[in-house]
């Protein structure tokens, strides 16, 4: 079945109709089909696709490197992931035209974002700025399938620009930077012996208590960073143990969170963890480094001047980091509420979304 | 191909042929074919086969309750399992005739106390006590597949007596009573949060720190019942917790084992561990109570005076105690040796398999 998008619709209705065009992880391809019909209407902006991820450039010509835009002194991007977790019962939306609530998969995370995206896509051909709008796929997934990690690593020109704002779940407040994440895997090893003589081996398991124990007197850390206050966090998000109900286990392996602040590099928060636990041996399972929120200066701060409002740091990782690797600053800003994101309840209210979009249209205009 | 046992070798020899026909358990048919086909031969025993589990009985006739054997004032059982863990590359066995050892898998777990059993049957036609020899399957698996726990449970009449040995490796020495065991699932529980803002919610693993520290603190009970020392145990022999890489997990259960002596009962037991661990919800997933000793009355007193040497405990749990639910005091009294059973490097030395035949031949027939 193909849909048909109205980019003319108010947000709210637009957010509706993204909502209910299911795009599950892996399974974008109606929308992303949709939206690109719905942008290859508009004149002004050079449209490509890559798998289901889709960019649209203002100006006309070549959209790959040829594209120079209409030659504004500046060029942001403003990106958002069209994919969603899978349905929670929450499937299609729900109006409540009383509170002006729009409930359903996705609404925060982050249809809600997109739909202001294409409402400016559609109704700002001669904005300020040159503009990139990327809606992308699989964000909710494994790195090794994120549209914007794609993108990054397979055609970086179609992202090049001064700024990018990720129009991810924000509650309306810029959110800068964001902390990295690493896990580990820490093994504490033992020696087999059954169970009726345990004093012949030794328990790996009762022995990662003491690993625990670093875990459970841990203090977090709050570094501030170009004037945010971060929150770093260290958990055991895993343990594992055991060889059969009469046997004393001579493993027991704990995996560990570490969500650090971007004043550390992934090195740093790697050493850190490896000493931290340097009585056993520490595998590092990923890595992913996080981002200054270099709001203070050029492009981020004349953002921020232009849309008001106290920013804060974003404690979670988030595709702002990919584009700090690109050497792009970079701010999370939407309508959506990030705490009910994945949740069954997961909602997002109306004026959040015209408020948004009101004051991204102010900075691409005035 | 059919395996032919002659039971008139000497033990290693018919240890060795016994060796030869494997058995896994489960896989116990042919070897339990041979062992038949050798029973039957003598004419001196009734014999009654059920799935691999065969009984000779001393006296002709009925070999059910009809049977009332050669009229002795007592009847004993010597009882063997005739299946072995799954081999380590250690078959066929192998004979070291210098160390006159034979090596391979079952050689102490139990084929030569099996071998002892069938030079008996055989060569004891007139024994001073009635004896009712038991081959039996699937001892080293599940125990609802244990061909001892089906005989107990579908025809108890089989294995009544006044007393019985089992011959599994106790190093040439009686091993009295049995530890019990039981095993429990303690739940620690959190609230799941995202790691990135992982003081929202309560991590479940690092709480179970708590348990594992209760764990390395115990101390082990040593009492000592009818004279002999029994040693406790208590461990974790699993551990699992986690939801995701990014999550603050809500769950972590420790399965603990607790090995107990046996003056302590089955609901003993449990009351114990269910205080030690009050603070948690504790879950008994199984238990087998322990067999007290009794070896200072009776048959069992009269067998040890017999065979002589010091008894000792027994520490593992054995058949021993399913006896003693039937009411029938029993010992552990073999050739082999249960530190190397299920080890690659398992073996048997020839002398205490003839050793134990020759003290239990003075015990059957002074």
């Amino acid at each position: 079945m193909d849909h048909d998008l109205d980019l003319h619709a108010d947000g709210p209705a637009l957010t509706a109709a993204l909502v209910d065009v299911p795009s599950v992880s892996g399974e974008e391809g109606p929308l992303a089909d949709a939206i690109e019909r719905a942008l290859r209407r508009l004149p002004h902006l050079a449209v490509t696709r890559r798998g289901n991820t889709l960019v649209a450039r203002t100006g006309l010509g070549n959209p790959g490197l040829g594209n120079t835009g209409l030659g504004r002194k500046e060029r942001v991007v403003l990106a958002g992931h069209i994919d969603t977790v899978p349905h929670a019962g929450n499937f299609p939306s729900q109006w409540d035209a009383e509170r002006l609530r729009l409930t359903g998969v996705g609404t925060s995370d982050m249809k809600a974002g997109v739909a202001v995206q294409l409402r400016l896509a559609a109704t700002l051909p001669e904005p300020n700025r040159d503009v990139t709008y990327v809606f992308y796929e699989c964000e909710e997934v494994d790195v090794a399938r994120n549209g914007l990690f794609l993108l990054s690593r397979d055609a970086p020109e179609l992202l090049s620009a001064d700024f990018a704002v990720l129009l991810e779940p924000s509650g309306g407040v810029v959110e800068g930077g964001c902390q990295g994440t690493l896990r580990a895997a820490i093994t504490a090893t033992g020696a087999r012996a059954h169970t009726a003589r345990s004093w012949m081996g030794k328990n790996a398991i009762h022995d990662a208590a003491a690993i625990l124990d670093i875990l459970r007197g841990w203090e977090a850390r709050r570094p501030v960073v170009d004037g945010l206050e971060f929150h770093e966090g260290l958990n055991a998000v895993a343990i594992s143990g055991g060889v059969a109900g009469n046997v004393v286990p001579d493993e027991c392996v704990v995996t560990v969170n570490y969500r650090f602040a971007p004043d550390r590099s992934a090195a740093e928060a790697e050493s850190y963890i490896r000493e931290l636990f340097a009585a056993w041996p520490v595998e590092i399972l990923d890595c992913a480094p996080g981002a200054k929120p270099g709001l203070t200066a050029g492009p981020a701060a004349a953002f921020v001047k232009a849309v008001g409002g106290e920013p804060r740091a974003k404690l979670g990782w988030t595709d702002v980091a990919r584009f700090a690797e690109l050497g792009i600053p970079a701010v999370n800003y939407g309508p959506g509420i990030s705490e009910i994101a994945h949740t069954p309840g997961e909602y997002v209210d109306a004026a959040p979304i015209v408020a948004a979009e009101q004051a991204l249209r102010t900075w691409l205009t005035k």
